[in-house]
C-alpha cells in the first residue's frame, strides 16, 4: 500500500500514550500486501485496461452509495446520468459541480472518507470538494486521469494487491479472469467468485430463464440437472481459482429436506406454483445444499444475510437495482443456522463466514457461534458497517467472546476500484488503535499485539478464504 | 440561552487536545436560541404565566421521570400526591425532603442531569439536593420561584426560545397558542403540534367518543366524515402555525387498503366489531392516510414508535397514565414501513421523522433508510436516550451511514419546562465532543467541523421541521 | 481480595487526570470482602478440602469457556480429555503443551484475562502460556498446586469471599452445604441456590422421573404434590441460607392460567401429551408460579434468559451438556414478563433479578423496566458479556436510565473457582472507569462517586440478594 506517507496520525487515538502504542502497530501494517478476498470490481476493466473516463462518472455516477446520499438531498437520480450509456462532457461536469455543492452532507460518513482518502492519496489533490471552484478540481482529476499511471493496471501495480477475488455469475464464462491470468505482467491473483443467488431464488425475476440456461450446461434434467449444473459451475469457478462461493439472502434460514421433497419443489418452481412459504423452504433448502457443495469441493461459504432488496418500487423500475435502497433489517443465525451446522458444523475444511449488517449479532450471535464451530468465522463489518467507528464497535463486541482470530480478516467489499487502499488502510488502523488501547489496558502485552496486528491482515484472511 | 458561563468542560472530551477543539466548537453554539419543535410543555402555563406552587410540585410531582426512579426504590405514587389536585405546603416540604434523601438514585442519570443543571444553572444553587438540610434548599428555591424572573414568561425569555411547539388534542380550540401569538411581548413562537393518537386506534379508550366529536365539526358522517374532520382540523392547527403532526404508536407498520374497505372497517369500529387484527389494519391504514395528508397541507410527520403504554394496569388504574411504566419494545421500520414510503417516500415536500427508543434501529434501519429516502429524517435520541452517552452512540451508529444532514436536529420532548436549556446545552455539548473527535482523528478538518456544529442546532432543525 | 498490589492500572482510563481518579476509587473498593451471591463452585470440592489434581485439568479440561475455543481451532473434544473420568499425567501434560501453543487464541477474551490473572495474581508466575517452555510451566503449577495454601478452602479465605451462592438441584440433600456451615473454620457463608428448571420444562430429557421423585417427597400427588414438593425443597434450601432461586430459560415468556387448566395440563404432560405449544404455556406458567412462591418464601427470583442449550446436537450426544455450545438468541422482556409483574411486580419484597445475552436489551427493556418497577433488577453483564468492554457497555447503556442502584451487583457466574477474585476485580476496576468518566465530565462529584463504588459491590448486592 502506498498511502503510509499521508497523515499518519488519521484514526489513531488521541491519548498520546496510547497513540505511540497504535503508531508502531500501524506500521507493522502499512506496508503489507492487500488481499481482497471478496469484493465487486469489474474483471473486464482490468482486462480492458481503458482509461477511466472523467471523474464524475468515476467517483459519483457509478458509486451508489455516494448517489444514494445525494438523492437522499433531494436530487434526481436521473440528473446524475444513472441509467444513461453516454454521458457527456457538460453532464460530467455538471454532476461534479452538483456533488461539490453538497461535499458537506459526506461529512463523517464512510463515502466521505474513501472520497477524500481517494482524492488526496490518490490523486494527491491538496484541495477537497467543498473547497470551493469545483471546475479547477475537475480539470485536474481528469488531466490526472488521463496518465497512464492512473490506468486500472497501474493501479493494481501501485496499490500493491496480492489477491482481488470479483463477484460472478455461475453462467459467466470467466473470460476476464483467463486473459488477467494469462498475462505475465499481472502480478495480482484476480480470483473469481461464485454467486448463484439469481438461481437459489424461485421468486427472483428470471430464475426460471437462469435455471434453464444453466441445466442446459450439463447432461442431465430436471432437479438433478439443476444440481449438477451448480456443481459443475463451481468446478469451472475453482479451476478458474475460485475460492469462495457467496450467497445474499434476506434471512439465514436453513433446511434439511429429503431429495424427493426437493424435486418436487423444483418442479413446481419451475411452472411457477410455489407458495411464498414453500418458496422460502426451497431457498432453505439450497443454502443447506450449497454448504454441502462446499464440503465436497472446498469452496468458503461466505453469507450476506439480512438485506430487503429493492425497497422503493419506483426507483426499481425506473433504474434498476444497486441504487441505494436495498436496507437492513433484523437478523438472526443461531436458530436459523442450526440445521446447516448440525450437518456440516465440524466438517472437516468447511469454511462459513457470516456477514451481517445487524451489529447486534455481533455480540450476540455470530461471536458465540464463531467461539464453538470449528467451521465459522465471524464475517468483518460489512457494507455500511464498514467504516472507523463501526470497525471500532465490532471488535469490541466480537474479541471478548471469540478472540481475533475467529474473524474473516477484512473484505473491501467494493467496486469503487480506487477506494481499495484507503479501505483496508482504515482497517489497518481501526485495529491499530484497538490493540493499542488493549496495550494501555493492560490486557495485552505489546508482542502480543505485534503479533496479532500482522496477522489480522496477513495469516488471518489468507486462512479464512483459503487463498 | 445562558449556561455558557457555567462548567466549560461539563460534559466534553478529557483528553486536553480533543477537549480544546470541542470547546471551541461548542462557543460556536452555546449561544443559539432554542428551536423547540417537538415538546409537552403546557401552553396554559404560558398564557397565564402564574407563578410556580412550590419546588417539589414543579420539579418532582409532576415529572413522572422523576417520580418513577422513587416508584422504583418503594415509595408509593400515593405519598408523592399524585393524582391529587391540592397538595398542601407540609406535603411538598415532605415530598421533597424524601426526595433529597434519594438524591444518589438519580446519580448518573438523565434526569439527575437536569435536576442538577436546573438548580445550578436556572435557580443558581450551590447546594444540591444530596448535600443535606433539604429543608433550607426548599426555602430557598420557594423564595427564588415567588420572584417574577421566575415566572414562565421570563424564563421563556431568559432561555432564548426562539420557537416552542407543545402537543394538542386536534379537538383542542387552541386558545391559549392565540392568545401567546397575539401578545406582543412574546416573542417566542408557540407553535401546536397535531397529535391524533386517540382519534386513529379503535381499540383506545374513549375512541368512539372522540370521533362522535370530531365528525361533528364538518358536514359529513361516516368514514368520509372523519378523514374530513382530520383534515379540517388539521388545517386549523396549521393557521395557528402548526407545522407538524405527531404519532406515537406501538409498531410502525403501515399499510395501503382501498377506501371501501377502509370505511368498513371505520363502521365496525364504530360499532365495537373489530377484531385485534382488524384493528391493527386499521391504524396501518390511517398512519399511512396520515403521510398523505401530510403531503396536501405539510404538516411535517412525527413517528415515535416502540412504546408499550401503561405496563402496569394497577398503576395505571389508580393513577391514570404517564406514570412511568411506558415501556420501550423491539421496533422495526424497514419492512412496517414500506407501504408508506413507497407511495409517498419521494413525494415532493413530505417530511417523515422517525424516533426510536430501540438504539438497534439507528445503524440496522434509521441511518440507511434517511440515506436514500429525501423525506426521512432520523430522530435526534428521545425519551430514555435522551441523555450524554446515548447522544454518543446515536452519532456514532448513524453519522458514518447517513453524515449530520439527514437527522431531525435536537428535540428536548419535554414537559419539563425548567430544563429545557440544560437538555439543549446538553446535546451542544455531545454534539461538540462528537465532532472533536472527527477532527482529532482527521476525519474532518475543523472549518467543517464548525459549520456542521452551527448547522446542527440552527439549520437543520430549521429545515427538517420547516420552521 | 488480594490483587491491588499487582497492575494497579489495569483497565483503567488511559487519560492521566481521568487515570487518578479512577485510581482513588477502585483503591476505595479493591479491599472489598467478595460477595459472590451467584455462582457454579461445585460445593462439595469445598468440603472435601482435596488439592486440585493439575493444571490442565484445573484450568483447561474442566472449563468449557476454555475448550470451546480451542474446538473451535479444530482440536477435537476427545484429545482434551473431556468426558474421561481418569486423566493420567502424560494427557494432562499433553493438554497443557497444546494449549499453550494456542495461547494466542486468548488474547483479548475473557477467558484470557482470567486465566492471566490466575496465573500472575493467584500463582505469582511471570511467564504466560505463550511465553514457550510449557512444561516448565506445568511443572511449577503442578508444584504451586501440591501446596496447603492453594487447597480450595486455604483459597476461599485468601480470597475473602465473605459469601459464596452455589447452584443446586431440588433434590440435593445439600450435605456439603451443612458440612460447611457447620465447620468453624470456614468463616465463607456458603448458600444454596435453589435451580428447578429440569423439573419446570416438560418437554426436558428426565423430567418425567424428576417430577416422579420430587412427588414422592411430599405426601399429595398430582398437580398439588408437584407445587407442594417445590415449595418444600424451597424451603429446605432457605432453612440451608438459600437466598435466591434461579431459572435458565430460552423464553422470558410467562402467564397466569387457572389452577384446573394447569393441573390438566400437568397431568397431560406426565403421560408425555403435551403439544409443544401446550408445553411452552405450562412452563410460561410455572415461572409465573415460581415469582408467587418468591413472594411467600422471600427467595430472590433470577432469570438467565436468552439461551439456545446445546446448538450442535453431535457434541451434546458424544459429551454431554456444558460444553460451549449454549449460545444467545434474540431476547425480549417487556411483553414476555407482563402477566408476572401485574401480579407480583410490585409485591412488598418480592425481588426479580434480569439477567440476559442480548445487550440490546440492557437500554430498551431492563433498565426501563427497573426504573419503574421495585421488584426488577438489571442482573451484571453475564457469561459472554463478563468482560470488560461488555462492562463499560453496560454501564453506559443502563446508568442513565435506571441509575446505579437498580442493578443487581457483580456476579461472577463461575465454576472457575480460582478465577473469581479475578473477575470481582475486573468489575470493580470497569467500575471505577466508569465512575472517573463521568466525574471527568462533570456529571458526578467526587463524593458522589466514592459513595457509589463502594455501593455497587457492598450496600447493592447485599441488597438486591438479600445476603
Amino acid at each position: 500500500m502506498t498511502l503510509t506517507s499521508v497523515s499518519t496520525g488519521r484514526l489513531l487515538p488521541s491519548d498520546p500514550a496510547t497513540r505511540r502504542v497504535a503508531e508502531e502497530l500501524y506500521r507493522l501494517m502499512a506496508d503489507l500486501p492487500i488481499l481482497s478476498p471478496h469484493g465487486h470490481v469489474d474483471p473486464g476493466m482490468l482486462a480492458t485496461d481503458r482509461p477511466f473516463r472523467d471523474p464524475a462518472t468515476l467517483l459519483i455516477r457509478d458509486d451508489h452509495y455516494v448517489t444514494r446520499l445525494l438523492h437522499a438531498d433531494g436530487v434526481d437520480l436521473a440528473s446524475l446520468a444513472i441509467g444513461q450509456e453516454e454521458i457527456s462532457d457538460s453532464e460530467a461536469r455538471e454532476i461534479w459541480r452538483l456533488f461539490c455543492e453538497r461535499w458537506h452532507l459526506f461529512a463523517g460518513t464512510a463515502s466521505g472518507y474513501w472520497l477524500r482518502s481517494t482524492l488526496e492519496d490518490v490523486f494527491g489533490m491538496e484541495r477537497l470538494p467543498g473547497d470551493g471552484d469545483p471546475d479547477t478540481l475537475f480539470d485536474a482529476l481528469s488531466e490526472a486521469l488521463s496518465a497512464d499511471d492512473m490506468r486500472p493496471r497501474a493501479l493494481l501495480e501501485r496499490f500493491d494487491i496480492e489477491v482481488l477475488a470479483t463477484t460472478d455469475d455461475p453462467l459467466d464464462p470467466l473470460h476476464a479472469h483467463q486473459a488477467l491470468a494469462a498475462d505475465p505482467d499481472v502480478r495480482t491473483v484476480v480470483r473469481p467468485t461464485f454467486r448463484p443467488d439469481a438461481y437459489l431464488d424461485p421468486t427472483g425475476a428470471g430464475w426460471n430463464d437462469r435455471v434453464e440456461r444453466l441445466v442446459a450446461t450439463v447432461d442431465r434434467d430436471g432437479y438433478q440437472g439443476y444440481l449438477d449444473g451448480l456443481r459443475e459451475s463451481r468446478r469451472r469457478f475453482v479451476a478458474q481459482g475460485a475460492t469462495s462461493a457467496d450467497f445474499g439472502v434476506l434471512s439465514a434460514v436453513t433446511a434439511e429436506i429429503d431429495p424427493s421433497h426437493a424435486a418436487a419443489l423444483f418442479d413446481r418452481a419451475r411452472k411457477g406454483e410455489l407458495s411464498s412459504g414453500e418458496a422460502e423452504l426451497f431457498r432453505a433448502h439450497m443454502l443447506f445444499e450449497s454448504a454441502r457443495m462446499s464440503t465436497e469441493d472446498g469452496l468458503v461459504m461466505t453469507i450476506h444475510a439480512g438485506v430487503f432488496r429493492n425497497h422503493h418500487s419506483p426507483t426499481f423500475d425506473a433504474f434498476g437495482p444497486d441504487r441505494g435502497h436495498d436496507l437492513p433489517v433484523a437478523t438472526r443465525f443461531v436458530e436459523p443456522l442450526r440445521p446447516l451446522l448440525q450437518r456440516f458444523g465440524t466438517a472437516e475444511g468447511f469454511h462459513l463466514v457470516l456477514f451481517t449488517v445487524d451489529e447486534t449479532t455481533f455480540s450476540r450471535e455470530l461471536a458465540p457461534l464463531a467461539g464453538f464451530y470449528p467451521s465459522v468465522f465471524i464475517g468483518a463489518p460489512w457494507w455500511f458497517l464498514d467504516a472507523p467507528d463501526s470497525a471500532a464497535r465490532f471488535r469490541a463486541a466480537t474479541v471478548e467472546t471469540a478472540g481475533f482470530y475467529r474473524g474473516s480478516g477484512f473484505i473491501d467489499d467494493t467496486r469503487a476500484f480506487l477506494s481499495i487502499p484507503a479501505r483496508h488502510d482504515m482497517a489497518r488502523r481501526t485495529d491499530a488503535a484497538y490493540l493499542a488501547r488493549l496495550v494501555s489496558e493492560q490486557r495485552l502485552r505489546i508482542a502480543e499485539a505485534e503479533r496479532i496486528a500482522v496477522d489480522l491482515h496477513d495469516a488471518i484472511p489468507r486462512r479464512a478464504f483459503k487463498l
